[in-house]
């Protein structure tokens, strides 16, 4: 298996193999004997894509009007998805439980408990959703299709044991009936991205709704304006209550939405590491703490509580008047502009410090990592994508109205944050924890003191070959035990080991702990706290426009003038919700940014 | 580096690292010191990342007729883009020319001869369509843009360049100045893909008025209908020239749509490998021979004959008037349905022999294999989407003229057979290669006449730990050499190693090299041979009809009735592209499953 054909693995992979490397064992129990993990990945993934093709295109056929698909076609499809979620998770939480006292493998990197927080928190406000709609669908039961009604109850059903089984389950590495795993993750992923597209569909529904109203009020009535929204044909029986849910729904999708898309994302980790063969798990317990953050996070609260304030004033201008209208912008971009060049200068200070600090990126094997990445350039894209829209917009314009001009420097600075900022987390997500340092000063004192004066590499080399004379058996020990020293004992419990300091071979810990105790934080640590912090609210500041209805990519007009209306509108639809979650990712990527370092 | 984060390697990758783990060294000569590898990545697949959005939305403006939009801007920024990409590659060349005498590495699995030679042949048609449109562009001199004439000359002078760079670099491992070259490589894959693009854009546009057209003649002129392609406003000054230039174009553009799409993956994989460290590369030498697979090949050629056949009635027929075009439709849906039940019952049959041979798969780090999965899957959601749209939109639609019921087989058929056919040819390229089974067959049988009677892996456990009486520092060579071996000789030369077959601890790789050449090869692997060959000779037929302009998606009419024009041809020109290079890529890959097997 695997034998002479698979490349060598890179020089920094080389001395901990040595340690741990493992004559192929054959796999735990395959139920179908010997069918290939690699067309059990390709099956599912293969699976997967057929049903959200297939969502994307009934959701497509209710958002174009087309002859014969209704709003219930669309809830009974997600309905069925969900149900079969269901299902399948109350079957694979059972038989895990049956199973509880095997020990079965995790992935510590794995659905990590601030993103398990972040969820929950959406969930409940998602619950919050739901009985508004169940409520909503009460008060119009006579005119509204039964559909309506199971929907927000079974997805009610659904996200309380979606969270149940993230919380229990995220971490786990699934080894037996690996296939019908495979599936279950695979639908659970695609099911809570098709969830994520029939909310951006419905919120981005709203907003074009709300804009052509606004274009009507402002007296734009030669753009074929055709409302979209219809309320029900009877009367609600509860009454009052009614326009209460209906108007309250538009203001917990976007919670909803990035309870999807996270939830989305635990569950792709999970999928990404069945069969996968983890020996040496890291418990870095993360704890936010506010000490040694005072600056940046009081900067961040303060462009947090602006922010709240401008989309509240942005929102009541918007659309009243034309004269209310441009200053509603003309607010809204200098405000983004100073933020943003805040925030540029947060992510350059950031990547200069880096630069001062020479530390070597860890670049093992990581899925979750990875996917963060991935993620964070990926849906930078979208909004790179608007702003590029708008950089052309105004290069082609005929006539440039004043306020259009403060477009070009905003479309400019998000661009330049984004693309600091991504670098400024992919480093930081990238960079070696300070206690995996530590431990190499450590294990390099005990080489030294061992009377060797070769570097930590050779020194090691030698200890392999036997030629250094220590008992070949015992050595592979100590070299874990110090590998594997974060996750054995947790760093609560670390001065517990300091009585056997004086072993030269069998390093303690003692070293490291004392160190990481007594080490003062440094000016450069400091900034680097602060600015994370900054950044971390900045980003979660600035998820708060368009997630909530403020897009001067419709309300300036230019790019519909230069693109024409339905061109533009088809690529802010497209590429908003990416742009909006972007920023919710980049902030829990902060968050993890802010604890590590 | 790495020390205790990385997560430990697979079982299946266990063993061979004992024998050649290293002790981390320091990574060779970086000019910016310690400016961390990770990080340029990011920076420059984000720069590339801006070239292609910017381009994209110069293409979105002119394709919807933005104000101030016009070709000859698109043009500009091609140029622009090409330009830079000559300098760059021509100063790479020149560098590493004068770099000839050391040992550079170089990743043996890409850009594989067969690819170079199909790349090259897309090339020399790219190059005659450029000569055309250059002719073009002289007979209309008087009234087109000076940029349409500059475009063809510097695309043709970037073909032969990039090609020269393709065959010689393509395998290259860069390992100096690793910043800048990504940089470079990151420019030339974006770069092709515009490139690609708007090769997409034209012909789609071209395709699209194609289909107005035939819409006018049939009578259908309630929808918005305003043809896109205009002629230049002066007459041609070669006289019958210019009209054999701008239609044998269109002819011409399925083959430079191929050549950019191909040359981006080739130079994507050069990308991916820069800074990476191999150490064993196998050259399997492939060679296509007919030998054995006559009745696939034969099977083939007759559907690529009948093939071109079925376009040009097609072509013909359609648009002619109602009934012709219902007939034209179906025997073109007939046709398919046989050619892809002929086609899934193959893959079915494939399978199911892998499913008997017992082989397990290689899962080591290949970028270009991973590539090609990727690329299969990805590239067969275009026509998956399109599949889902015709399936809904005969579920939805309120009248079902009769033609229009081939299309619900047809639909699921083309669903099915690319599901199937993805699954046989990721197995295919993950199978291990022949010759490193027997490699294992020959360690075996060492083993075993060094007088243990154990299996593989614990005999090797016991060496390693030393237990088995053998010298410990001379063990991980003989696994060394089994290991590397089809690199160390060719696999000409193999018989030169016959004379030390005596020693039992280093076995000689004359077991192997006898039983490779007499082996007979089986009935399975005949089937499985066959099965390869008329795939991909299948999907090289299906390749035509979408590209020469046969799309029944447009012309059955059933799809615009139930999504409406506009959405529908949307869809189509998004996911028609993909679907498009799908036969393209996975004729490629059964090119290479078929030399393999």
């Amino acid at each position: 298996m695997g034998l002479s054909k698979k490349s060598s693995p890179a020089p920094t992979e080389g001395w901990e193999l040595e340690g741990t490397a493992e004559i192929p064992k054959p796999p735990p129990s395959r139920p179908k004997s010997g069918y290939p993990q690699k067309n059990a990945e390709t099956l599912s993934s293969q699976y997967g894509l057929h049903l959200f093709l297939a969502g994307l295109l009934v959701m497509l056929a209710w958002a174009v009007h087309a002859v014969g698909a209704s709003k219930a076609a669309v809830f009974a499809y997600l309905i069925t998805l969900m149900l079969l979620q269901i299902l399948w998770m109350a079957w694979y939480i059972c038989r895990r439980n049956a199973q509880k006292r095997l020990i079965q493998g995790k992935d510590t990197h794995a659905g990590a408990r601030w993103l398990k927080c972040a969820i929950t928190l959406f969930a409940l406000i998602t619950l919050i959703m739901d009985s508004f709609k169940i409520g909503f669908f009460i008060g119009f039961s006579n005119c509204l299709s039964v559909t309506e009604g199971i929907f927000p109850v079974t997805h009610a059903v659904h996200t309380l044991l979606q969270v149940y089984f993230l919380w229990c389950h995220a971490k786990d590495i699934i080894q037996s009936f690996k296939t019908l795993e495979r599936f279950g993750v695979i639908h659970s992923v695609f099911t809570n991205l098709l969830l994520w597209t029939n909310g951006v569909l419905t919120e981005s529904k709203h907003q074009l709704n709300n804009h052509k109203e606004r274009l009507i009020t402002l007296g734009f009535r030669n753009i074929s304006i055709e409302l979209d929204d219809h309320e029900p044909n009877c009367n609600c029986s509860i009454q009052g209550l009614c326009s209460i849910f209906s108007q309250g729904v538009y203001y917990l999708y976007p919670f909803n939405i990035e309870y999807h898309i996270l939830a989305s994302t635990v569950l792709y980790v999970l999928w990404k590491n069945i069969g996968r063969n983890i020996e040496h798990v890291h418990q870095h317990k993360m704890a936010f703490k506010f000490q040694g953050k005072t600056m940046g996070t009081i900067l961040g609260l303060a462009v947090f509580i602006t922010t709240i304030a401008i989309v509240v004033v942005y929102l009541i201008q918007i659309g009243r008047s034309k004269i209310k209208s441009e200053s509603a912008l003309r607010m809204f971009y200098l405000y983004a502009i100073t933020v943003l060049t805040l925030m540029c200068v947060a992510g350059i200070v950031a990547l200069l410090i880096y630069r001062y600090e020479n530390k070597s990126l860890d670049v093992s094997k990581n899925p979750a990592r990875k996917l963060d990445a991935d993620l964070l350039v990926g849906t930078a894209s979208g909004s790179w994508l608007l702003s590029w829209g708008s950089i052309l917009a105004i290069i082609l314009a005929e006539t440039h109205p004043a306020y259009t001009w403060f477009n070009l420097p905003y479309s400019i600075l998000v661009i330049i944050e984004k693309y600091i900022q991504n670098l400024f987390i992919i480093e930081s997500i990238h960079r070696e924890h300070e206690k995996v340092n530590d431990d190499i000063k450590t294990l390099r004192i005990a080489t030294v003191s061992n009377g060797s004066t070769l570097s930590l590499a050779p020194s090691y080399k030698e200890i392999y070959n036997g030629t250094s004379g220590i008992d070949n058996g015992n050595l592979p020990q100590v070299v874990n035990r110090n590998c594997i020293l974060p996750e054995s004992n947790g760093s609560g419990s670390l001065d517990e080991e300091k009585s056997d300091t004086s072993a030269p071979v069998t390093p303690s810990t003692s070293d490291f702990s004392l160190n990481s105790k007594k080490r003062p934080i440094s000016n450069k640590r400091t900034i680097l706290m602060n600015i994370a912090a900054f950044l971390l609210l900045c980003n979660l500041s600035l998820w708060i426009p368009p997630a909530f209805g403020c897009r001067p990519e419709y309300d300036n007009g230019l790019e519909e003038m230069v693109f024409g209306f339905e061109p533009w509108i088809i690529v802010v639809n497209l590429a908003m919700p990416f742009s909006i979650f972007y920023r919710m990712h980049s902030a829990a990527a902060l968050f993890e940014v802010s604890c590590k370092t």
